[in-house]
């Protein structure tokens, strides 16, 4: 699915981002998340594209009774694995559609920027809404629409290089996107905010947030190039729960 | 608030828009809408920035008990009253602010490309969700933000004058944006997705569908300027309901 992870240069060029060195405090949509995540005091958690295991080792340090993160990336599943000593947590190399393989249901599951690798994403939150338990909850963040919506993912500039507008095209055209990321040509799935909110919605989730987040003051303080990060939404956040079982 | 609608001139050149002149069915959003409205039979229903009247008729026309539709344009009213027969319809000229005076709730309340002239729209759902019955529903329908962020409404052209991106800018900027429209100049107030949909949420709404509108087919077809819409999301309907009293 997205196999670049497993990729050397591209997996150390990873490993130099703020994100990777700092963990969840370097991400700019830490703050916003963190908000809509539930109380995780002897939860069941499942981490979809767990990468180096930051969500789930929060989610144990916040009292969760089992936690287990799956990623399709060894390297990542290894990183992850590196860093956690909590013997709560299991770490999994496989791909997220095969969750429902794991022989077991959870209170909460949680995908952090990853589910725009994934084509199906309908038959995805299929997946997830029946392995969730009744009252659990699902929170996921993806690059926003706005952000993947035209493919390049950069700003159109004006003569002196100076960010004029971010550009949205091909909107309603729901296809993959190649773009580069870390020296990388990448591919991802652009779908719009209906088909990402309608498609919770009717599998049967109540949608508790949606959310785009905004970086923290700190960060727009210590970084000037974050203010520009105010001009156009670059993520989504959608949390939502299972409220009855469907018939 | 939006009292151009009273300008003479403005009201003539509102009146050569196809949706003026042939009304639902001229609505590129129209078909997206329709699926999302509740069953009238027997409801009461309240229409915010009614203009000529055209979802109230078509409440009345599918067996609503008693229709009212409220505009702060004189003009708009006396246009909707000159198009009703139906008794079971009253047009009111008053600011939607003062929904609560009418005196009376309602078990659907719909809005129609009113609510992006409104500053306060905290104010303004709570106000709403206070005079929903019990199961009642909200559906309404704004420009999209990421129509209104940057401000000009206007596509950025190359030098052969065709359509090469929507600009957008100033996401997280929630003030208001002046446009030019029909050749006035308009006050509007773009939001992000976020606080509309979060304020719903947060007044105790359960949303039932967030929907970008596309053109129909046979609009798509007729007319080949449609096919621009699908480069970016021009309007967003929101259907939500009122579950439980709150406490």
């Amino acid at each position: 699915m997205n196999s670049h992870y497993d990729d050397p240069t591209f997996f150390n060029a990873y490993a130099e981002m703020n994100r990777s060195k700092y963990g969840l405090k370097a991400a700019g949509e830490w703050q916003d998340l963190k908000t809509v995540l539930p109380d995780f005091t002897n939860k069941t958690v499942l981490d979809l594209g767990c990468g180096y295991g930051w969500h789930c080792r929060y989610a144990a340090e916040h009292e969760a009774k089992q936690v287990i993160g799956i990623d399709d990336s060894q390297k990542m599943i290894q990183q992850a694995q590196s860093m956690t000593e909590n013997n709560n947590i299991q770490y999994k190399t496989m791909d997220m559609f095969d969750l429902d393989l794991l022989g077991q249901t959870f209170d909460v599951i949680i995908s952090s920027l990853a589910i725009h690798y994934v084509k199906n994403y309908a038959e995805l939150v299929q997946k997830i809404y029946k392995q969730l338990n009744t009252g659990g909850s699902f929170i996921m963040s993806v690059e926003h629409p706005v952000f993947t919506a035209q493919g390049s993912e950069q700003w159109v500039e004006n003569s002196q290089g100076e960010n004029s507008y971010w550009p949205v095209d091909h909107y309603f055209d729901e296809k993959v996107r190649t773009t580069a990321f870390l020296g990388f040509s990448i591919s991802k799935y652009h779908r719009t905010l209906t088909t990402y909110v309608q498609t919770l919605l009717q599998e049967g989730f109540i949608l508790d947030h949606l959310i785009e987040p905004q970086p923290p003051q700190e960060m727009l303080q210590e970084n000037q190039e974050m203010q520009e990060e105010l001009r156009r939404p670059m993520m989504l956040i959608l949390a939502a729960h299972k409220l009855n079982k469907k018939s």
